[in-house]
Formats: structure tokens, C-alpha cells, sequence
């Protein structure tokens, strides 16, 4: 396979303080296409350390693609390093300049263009200009006398990503001998990456076809086989009848219950208090979401409990509010007020100060559904916003498993 | 300043499957203890690649940290490669297996130790075990005969934090000569980047101090003044200066909303439509929000709108959902539902599909107080997740003007 690399450019990289997601990004949307993204790498904005990067990823690649460095200002540097590598000089493109402008003027009516952009109008002799309908800096195309084609690209997330689209549909005619792999993913959740491991014992392999398992932070597991047709048909199937029981039709877990709500004709409601929004987050995250989901209310407070969904006062009293009975309560209270086939609900300590006698993480979930009230207690491990997110997929979870009659029907507590 | 190297192992950081939050968290960790991160890298599972990027990695440096491939399985390869990289053998360390074996018992009570977790007590002679009280892999500590020190972390994030956090600690032992360097951050928001740029035009230099700017998602912006005390002070006093009218207490918006709110004593709750859950999710995530923060409601469908937040249903077909009339409706139903003295909404086009006349993009915000109802006009561009993500903290946004006296009392509508 045609060797790729991806290089990310920018010193707010190095500081901590941004999340290279844009790496992800290609390294997923190049690897769909047949190339072998072998390793990444981010550096910061000096321009000696961008030349150095750039030769130790073009050494042996096909393709290699950065982001950053394209803006206006001084500390842009990836257009003066590029013409480096390439030892070429920079030209001024007029097309490119008034592309600028044009742009400029689409994005903030009535502002004139200051003179910095005009930086964004220089290229390397011999560099391609990469449309961006985004944003003012084009991207770079060129190849270099070793064959490898570098090309840069703006390191604003949206504005790179509809750019690297246009690059991906490029690539056949730029490397060749690209073979797009076969790629076949399952998606599954309710169990843990250990027992999924035993459960899928001797289907793992390097090769044709290749199996990897990602554990995601949203709740599920994806197995991903990628080689040639056959063989990755034969092996999907063989992965997907050992974990058939939790199979999800979806890589999400909101959009596999919102689907099977959707399927049964199902409205559905959510209650939240620990997980405060990041449930309700979750749903409203799904294209078309208002199809089946009713409403979701964040009852933070004890008296908004009361309020909203009619939790008596006396229950939380007797209970306290991180309890099976809370939880069943909010549950069928939400379901009433939103007047929904199915509510979850969620109560819990997040952190990061726990309550006596309960430790940070204790979440207790619950489903109500015309056959009654389901519901589970999970224990999270991490901080307050970790301890959110895990438990909204854990209400998600029992969802998809009430809707899907895995649950037997009726009060049930799982401990 | 000593420099420092950050290298990510594993398959799934290269199909772009997994963003590597853990080399962000060690480039911010590294660099507040005073080394220079100058570059990180991400590679694949394999031996012979983790052996040459920290081949390297280590040249020149005075650390490496690098994180994942510790794990109990064949593809797990990072003790290997240390040993080759060192030209040592591996040894096994009863005292670690002994330290496995207790941490499983108590994470999974009553189960068995898989045999296959007994590699994970494998060392290359002469490292040093580093502690793991989240999970069953230990880390390892070697020094190179260049002198460069080699830290390996697991890869599982909240595992790899806490670790890192004790050997931040102990850098200073480790690493002759580093010095803390002062670090200063100032936050502000209600202005883009460029309008920012212009006002701070002149403040921004590399070397003692270096001023470095940073824009979240999350909708504020970072000034970070990085050098020796004196100059430090002096020019976060110049920056802060000029920026003064939109400087933030916390580098937060929802945290620094809520503290406001604190200060006035008064109670907050949200509202949301297009944001499905997201301005709650952000408030809920302030540990102790639950001071001010009464309630939310996502209002998904319009019978939640009428019957949650008693919206005249004429009132939204006259005006239509995406307006003006309708959020600011919204923000006063539900400052009345919740009892607060402050409730935020939002109304817009998530996308993916537009309607008649509305492009996707375009959000309403409203806050309702008892001085009269606010609302603003936005459009943001991207996928729908940034739509929302975006919007929700331009909510956060209008809150912090309207709890600070920065925007008229009454009814104002701004386009």
C-alpha cells in the first residue's frame, strides 16, 4: 500500500491547549482510500522545524498532507517552507488574490480586505492552488522531484475538512496503483472490551483481512475488518454471529434507540439530573431526532424533580436523590408530562465532591415504558465530566435494551 | 529550556478512528513544568516502528513520554521496544504481578486474573515501575545512556493522567536546570479573532515574554503570556487592558456565567430547542452548578414549547419556530416555569436540511430577566454538532452580557 503521512502545524498544538482533531480526520479519510497512513506528526509554527518535518514525512511516502500555517499573519510559515523543500521560489497568483477578495467580501459584507491576506496569495512555482469555499486561504498542491505530493491545507477544522474531501476524490489519479480496501464495520455495546475480546477469541489478525477494536468513550465498540472483498465479508460475519446478541444497527447508540423508537412508532422523553444535559446532547446530536424524541428536561435541583416530573418530596426524603426510587420516579414522571411511550432518567453523583456513604460515580438509571419501570446502577470511575458522558451512554444503553424486549418487563432493579 | 517529546502508540490513533486527547494533556503538563515540547508523534502498534520514532524522539531531548501499547495483549509492543531501544533484556517482576493481581481484585471482585496480564509485569532491566492505582498496567521509567529519560504511560486517558501527574512532579529531580516558567492566562469573549487582533496589535512577541492566542470552540478566547515573572505581569496588564470591556473571570463561559450569577445571588435556567441539550450539558458541567442553575428544558418538538414553556402556539405559527418572537417567548415561559431570575433559549437551524427562506445555521437566542427579554440573531456555518456546540455558547455568551449590565434592559431584538 502507497505509504501516507499527515503533519499538523501550529504551536498551539504543542501547548496543550487544542485537540489535534484534524489529524484524525485525514488519517481516517485517507485510509478509506488505500493509503497507509504510517505515522502523524504535529510540530510548531518555526519554519526550520516545519522544512524538518516535512522531509522526514516525505521520505518514502506517496502523499503527504499538513494542515496550518496558511493564515495571514507573520507566524504563517508553511507556504515559505514548502518552497524550501521544493526549492522553489514564491510567486504573488492576481487569480488568487482576487479569490481572496472575493471571499472576504461573501463572509463580512461591507469590510474591506486587510493588506496581511495578500500573503495568502503566495505560492511555491509550481504549487497548485486548492480551492477553499470557506474561508480565505487556498490550500497548496505539489509534488515533489522525489514524487511525493505535499499538500498543505488550512488548519480550521470545517474549512480543511470539505478541502480534503475534494483531495480524496483526487487521489486515484495522483497515486498510482491505489487500491481502495474493502472496509466493514459492526457496531456492538452492553458488554465490556474484555468480555468482547474472549468473545471474539482467534477472529483478530493482521493481513487480509485486517481486524481492529476501538472502545469508544460514546458507548460502543466498533470491530473493523479491512482487506479484500471475500475475505472481509467472510470475517464480518463470523464477528458479528459471536457478539450477535449485542449488535447495533448504527455506530451510535443514540441514533440505534431513536431508529428502534422509530421502527415501533415509539415517542421518547429524557430526565435528567447528574448527567445534566449531555443525554438530551446526545439525542438532539441525531439528524432527524425530533422524528421520535418528545423532550428532555434537566432537573438539576430537588425542587425542579418535584415540578417537572412530580418526584414526591417525601421519596427523595426517604430515598435521598441518588437512589433506584428517584430514578423510577423521575422515569415515570417524565413519561406522563411528555405524554411519551418511553423515559429515561438518570441520578447520580458526579463529582467531583461525593456524599456520604455514596462514592463519586454512583448513577442509577431508569426506563419507563407502559409495561413499567426498569432500573440500573452504574460506577464510574473519572472525573465530573467523564462520569456525565459514561452515564448518558448508559442510559442510552438501557434504552436500546428496553425497546429491544432484553429486559424482562415490569419494576426491575439491577444492582 | 530542556526539551520534551510526545509519542502516541497504537493502531487505532492511524485509522482515525481515536483523537489523542493524551498527547494534549502531556504537551500542557510538559510545558507548565518548563519544557519545550518541539514536536509529537503518533505510530502504529508495531515493534520496529515504536523502536525507530523513539529512536527519534530521544534525539536531542531530555524526555519522552510516550503512551499506549501496555496493555496484556500480543500487539502490545512498547515494553518490547524499550528494551531494544535500551539493549536490554526483559525481565519479570514478581513484585509488579503481585501488584497486577491485586489491583484486578479490586477493580472486578470475585474474577480470575487473566494469565495473558502477567506480560504486563515484563520490564526491560533498570526501569523503574511507575504506580497505576486505575488500572492493571504499570508504567516504566529508563534512563537512556544519552541521558534522555523515557516515560511510558498506558494509553487509557484517565489511567495515563493521574500517572502523568506524579511524574510532572518529580521532573525537576529529574531534569537538571529546568526552570518553572511563569504562565499567565487572560480570557475574553463577544469578539472574534480578528477584531481581537487588531486591538491587541503590537502585545503579541515570541522570546521573554511569548503571547501566544487561542480560540475554543467553546466560545472564548486565550491570551497565554509565558516567560520570567516581571515581564509577565507587565504585558498580561497591557493585554488585559485592552480587551477590558470582554474579559472573563474563568476561562470558561458557562463557569463564568454561573459565578456572575452567584455574586447577584440570582438563579439561572435554560431552554433550549436547536442546542438540544447542549447549553445544559456545558452549565452542568461547572462542578457546583447547582448553586444558581435550577433547571433546563429541551423543548424539541412544539408541544413541548406550548405545554413546558407555555408558548402560544399562534404565536409560533405566525412568526414560525426559527424567530425572534418564539426564543424570546421561550426565555420568558421558562424564567416563569423555573422561577429564576434568568433564563436563556434557543432557537435555530441545526441542520442538516434548511428550511423554506432559513439557511441552516441560523439560531435565536433570548434572555428573559425581570427587567424585560433580550434576543439575538446568529448564524454559524458547519456540521450540525458545531451549529449547536456553537450556538450554546453564544447563549452562554448573551447570558454573561445581560447578568453584567452589558446590553439595554427591555425588549431588544439584534440582528
Amino acid at each position: 500500500m502507497p505509504i501516507a503521512r499527515v503533519l499538523s502545524i501550529g504551536d498551539e498544538l504543542l501547548f496543550g491547549r487544542t485537540v489535534d482533531t484534524n489529524a484524525t480526520h485525514l488519517c481516517r479519510l485517507l485510509g478509506d482510500q488505500g493509503m497507509l497512513v504510517d505515522r502523524v506528526e504535529q510540530v510548531g509554527d518555526g519554519e526550520a522545524a516545519i522544512v524538518s518535518a516535512l522531509r522526514r514525512a516525505c521520505r518514502g511516502a506517496a502523499l503527504v498532507v499538513c494542515t496550518g500555517g496558511l493564515g495571514p499573519t507573520d507566524d504563517d510559515r508553511t507556504r515559505h517552507a514548502l518552497a524550501r523543500l521544493g526549492a522553489v521560489a514564491l510567486e504573488e497568483r492576481p487569480a488568487a488574490w482576487r479569490a481572496i477578495r472575493a471571499c472576504w467580501g461573501r463572509l463580512r459584507p461591507g469590510m474591506a480586505v486587510p493588506e496581511v491576506n495578500r500573503r495568502q496569495a503566495l505560492f511555491p512555482c509550481g504549487a497548485e492552488s486548492l480551492a477553499n469555499d470557506r474561508g480565505t486561504a487556498p490550500g497548496l498542491l505539489m509534488r515533489l522531484p522525489s514524487g511525493c505530493w505535499v499538500a498543505c491545507l488550512p488548519g480550521v477544522p470545517h474549512e480543511m475538512v470539505a478541502m480534503a474531501d475534494r483531495l480524496a476524490r483526487r487521489l486515484p489519479r495522483l497515486v498510482p496503483g491505489l487500491r481502495r480496501p474493502v472496509v466493514a464495520e459492526a457496531w456492538f455495546a452492553g458488554i465490556g472490551e474484555s468480555t468482547a475480546q474472549e468473545l471474539l477469541a482467534g477472529l483478530f489478525s493482521e493481513g487480509d483481512p485486517t481486524v481492529g477494536i476501538t472502545v469508544s468513550e460514546l458507548g460502543h465498540i466498533t470491530l473493523r475488518v479491512v482487506g479484500s472483498a471475500a475475505p472481509v465479508r467472510r470475517r464480518l460475519a463470523e464477528l458479528r454471529q459471536r457478539v450477535e446478541p449485542y449488535l447495533l444497527p448504527h455506530p451510535d447508540l443514540a441514533a440505534s434507540l431513536l431508529g428502534a423508537c422509530a421502527q415501533r412508532g415509539w415517542t421518547l422523553a429524557a430526565a435528567e439530573s447528574c448527567t445534566a444535559g449531555h443525554l438530551a446532547a446526545r439525542l438532539g446530536a441525531v439528524p432527524g431526532a425530533s422524528r421520535c424524541w418528545r423532550m428532555g428536561v434537566v432537573a438539576y435541583q430537588p425542587m425542579a424533580k418535584r415540578s417537572l416530573l412530580a418526584v414526591p418530596g417525601p421519596l427523595i426524603r426517604r430515598h435521598g436523590l441518588v437512589s433506584a426510587a428517584v430514578a423510577e420516579a423521575m422515569a415515570a414522571g417524565m413519561r406522563r408530562t411528555a405524554r411519551a411511550d418511553l423515559a429515561l432518567a438518570t441520578t447520580g453523583l458526579a463529582g467531583p465532591t461525593g456524599e456520604a456513604g455514596i462514592p463519586v460515580g454512583t448513577v442509577w438509571l431508569a426506563a419507563a415504558t407502559a409495561a413499567g419501570v426498569v432500573s440500573r446502577q452504574v460506577r464510574i470511575f473519572g472525573g465530573r465530566e467523564r462520569v456525565q458522558r459514561r452515564a448518558a451512554a448508559a442510559a442510552l444503553q438501557l434504552g436500546w435494551e428496553v425497546v429491544n424486549g432484553m429486559l424482562p418487563p415490569g419494576r426491575t432493579s439491577t444492582h
